[in-house]
């Protein structure tokens, strides 16, 4: 079992990276100062695989279970969903001691941890990922929120979780195509910040699926990711700064999500997309070498996820969405760009020449 | 210009206190380092009389102002007035670096805030308080939030301004009734902190209006308030302990606000029957002197204070809406009491023969 602490400066709670540590759900949020009573909120697909463990693990370390479920997918992420949790929490009588546990990806992650963070101002959260995406990226940092019809995650708040707890055993029954997403994020990772990351996926033999990936490579993802988001997010949780560069492959990914209504890629795939893009505008800045940047593509392809965007997106469509964007800072677009494998500057000198030119390059 | 600090942990902010200070509100903002944008929300009857000096003080100092209007009254602290707001603040793109200004009392104060906590995650936030409640107790320590249909302030976060600023003279056009309610807070501050201000309140000829009140001890009572008000606050901002005094006499007026449908007693009405109830308690168990409790009902009566409980409201009623309250903690009822004036104490040991009692002796 592995732990690693995310340490912040009013709080610090722990990661627990462990195959099969489902089951004892009930047993690590004993050692929390809780109270008894437990909503898991979940959605039909994931709570039908895994409600079960979850429950009766949490009933065998005698808290008092409720769940709520949503349906699955980004279209129920909405201030109308979070009320019906609101509803349930009521119904239950939850106190301010009491802890709301998502079961899920990061849609259902995200929504909990918004619903906790403004229940009674503030009940705990616990966090139980189930998508790679979720486990590596979502699930910690304490970004939580829901969507606005107009664009997603504008209605938040920063709400840290008491525990996250990772099982990759989990994996095995989530989609292919989900995994891929996920390995987005821990591409991501290793171009930002750990290079040594990066080395291990390159040198990997097959990283597309669960079923062809090593169970102890997995492992060594799962911990060193959720370390690297650790150890950025301790140094700036509210988003000052550092922060920033999370958003690697975000800015033109966000974009090309949105601009294709959340209906071709998921979030992952997008970000794949959006990597490729700021890896092809920093190299033309001359900030990264061609070389460094084709082997962050080759990883990508590597595995599965897409590299190009759709000729059918407009250019000037995607430079309109990009200025809409939250990242924006006084009227100009912000992009995270690789120097070199493991280090990346945030810029707000990428001239609209540049965007246009790489976006033509990648249709 | 009296300036008051309130210090937290992660923050610092100044509540300005002085007459006529409202058309300075641009030049003060303009200290803080915030973004141009600004979206003053308001109600139409508050936006009519202050809308104006609001804004062309905004723009005189050089910001982009926008405003939003909610229609009044408490039935409009609801997510979906929350929603359009969002809607205003998508319009005018906001970004994380403006500023939503709250211009009104608690209802749109508590709105503002929220809105302010959670769009984009979180953006600048001014308070302009227009009611002495909002001035005294709403505007300051950072709890912001909306009603459930089932339930008041069950929806929220806690989320510090970056400025308040209190201007008396907006008090004028206050109806007497507010002024009085507002009173009620003020009482409690006496109470529960600073007999100092206790005494001016009882060596006062009148304080039953803005009208009847001398100007001199008006401004006395505004910082004196929000002196407590931030003392508190500063030393338990999330109310892990201390901050809980502030509930005097909200367990019992809570219940009866509830009961009546928010619709027979403002706020700090139902405050001020709930202070004689706690009062009562306090000396039933012998914790308070009766004399006391005789002077703190006394003053309650001079400022035009209700302080007695509607004889049609059920005392099983009652028992019931207080075991429900957030403020319960593993099941148990939580009162503060006072022991001196200037002092309380938290009691969770009030029996509910007790409570019987005094509900029945205030009828
Ligand atoms: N808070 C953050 O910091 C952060 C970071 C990145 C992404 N996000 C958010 O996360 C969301 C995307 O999360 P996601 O990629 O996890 O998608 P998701 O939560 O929608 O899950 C994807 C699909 O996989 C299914 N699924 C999940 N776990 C499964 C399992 N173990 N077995 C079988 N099926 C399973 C789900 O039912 C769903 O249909 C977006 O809303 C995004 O905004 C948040
Ligand atoms: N956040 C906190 O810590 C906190 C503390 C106490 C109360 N509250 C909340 O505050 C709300 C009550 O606030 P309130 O008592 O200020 O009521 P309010 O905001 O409803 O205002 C009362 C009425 O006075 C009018 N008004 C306001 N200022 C005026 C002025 N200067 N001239 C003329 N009319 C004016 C308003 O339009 C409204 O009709 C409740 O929702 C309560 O939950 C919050
Ligand atoms: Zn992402
Ligand atoms: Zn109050």
């Amino acid at each position: 079992m592995t732990s690693i602490t995310v340490n912040l400066p009013e709080t610090a709670y722990e990661i627990v990276i462990s195959p099969g540590c489902l089951s004892q759900l009930g047993s690590q949020m004993k050692k929390l100062n809780v109270g008894k009573k437990v909503l898991v909120v979940s959605n039909p697909e994931i709570f039908a695989v895994y409600g079960d463990t979850c429950l009766q693990s949490l009933k065998a370390a005698g808290f008092e279970v409720y769940h709520h479920l949503i349906p699955a997918g980004e279209t129920y992420k909405t201030l109308q969903s979070l009320e019906q949790v609101y509803d349930t929490a009521l119904k239950h009588h939850l106190e301010r001691s009491s802890t709301l546990v998502a079961l899920g990806g990061g849609v259902i992650g995200d929504m909990t941890g918004f619903a906790a963070a403004t229940w009674l101002r503030g009940v705990n959260f616990v966090q139980v990922p189930t998508t790679l995406l979720a486990m590596v990226d979502a699930s910690v940092g304490g970004k939580t929120g829901v969507n606005h019809p107009q664009g997603k995650n504008l209605i938040g708040a920063f709400y840290q979780p008491k525990l996250v707890l990772i099982d990759p055993n989990v994996l095995k029954t989530l989609p292919e195509r989900e995994f891929r997403a996920g390995m987005a994020e821990v591409i991501k990772y290793g171009v930002i910040w750990d290079a040594d990351l990066f080395g291990k996926l390159e040198q990997a033999e097959q990283i597309d699926s669960f079923a062809h990936i090593a169970p102890e490579l997995l492992e060594t993802i799962l911990i060193r990711s959720t370390q690297a988001k650790a150890d950025v997010v301790s140094q700036d949780e509210k988003e000052a700064g550092l922060r920033a560069i999370l958003n690697y492959g975000h800015t033109i990914g966000h974009a090309v999500e949105s601009l294709t209504h959340y209906e071709q890629f998921v979030h992952g795939e997008a970000v794949a997309i959006g990597m490729v893009a700021a890896g092809k505008i920093a190299t033309q800045m001359g900030l990264w070498t061609e070389e460094e940047a084709d082997r962050q593509d080759r990883l990508i392809k590597k595995t599965g996820l897409p590299t190009t965007i759709p000729a059918k997106l407009d250019v000037d469509a995607i430079l309109e969405t990009l200025q809409s964007d939250k990242k924006v800072k006084s009227g100009k677009v912000r992009f995270i760009l690789p120097t070199q494998i493991g280090k990346v500057e945030i810029s707000d000198r990428v001239t609209t020449e540049i965007i246009n030119e790489v976006i033509l390059a990648l249709r």
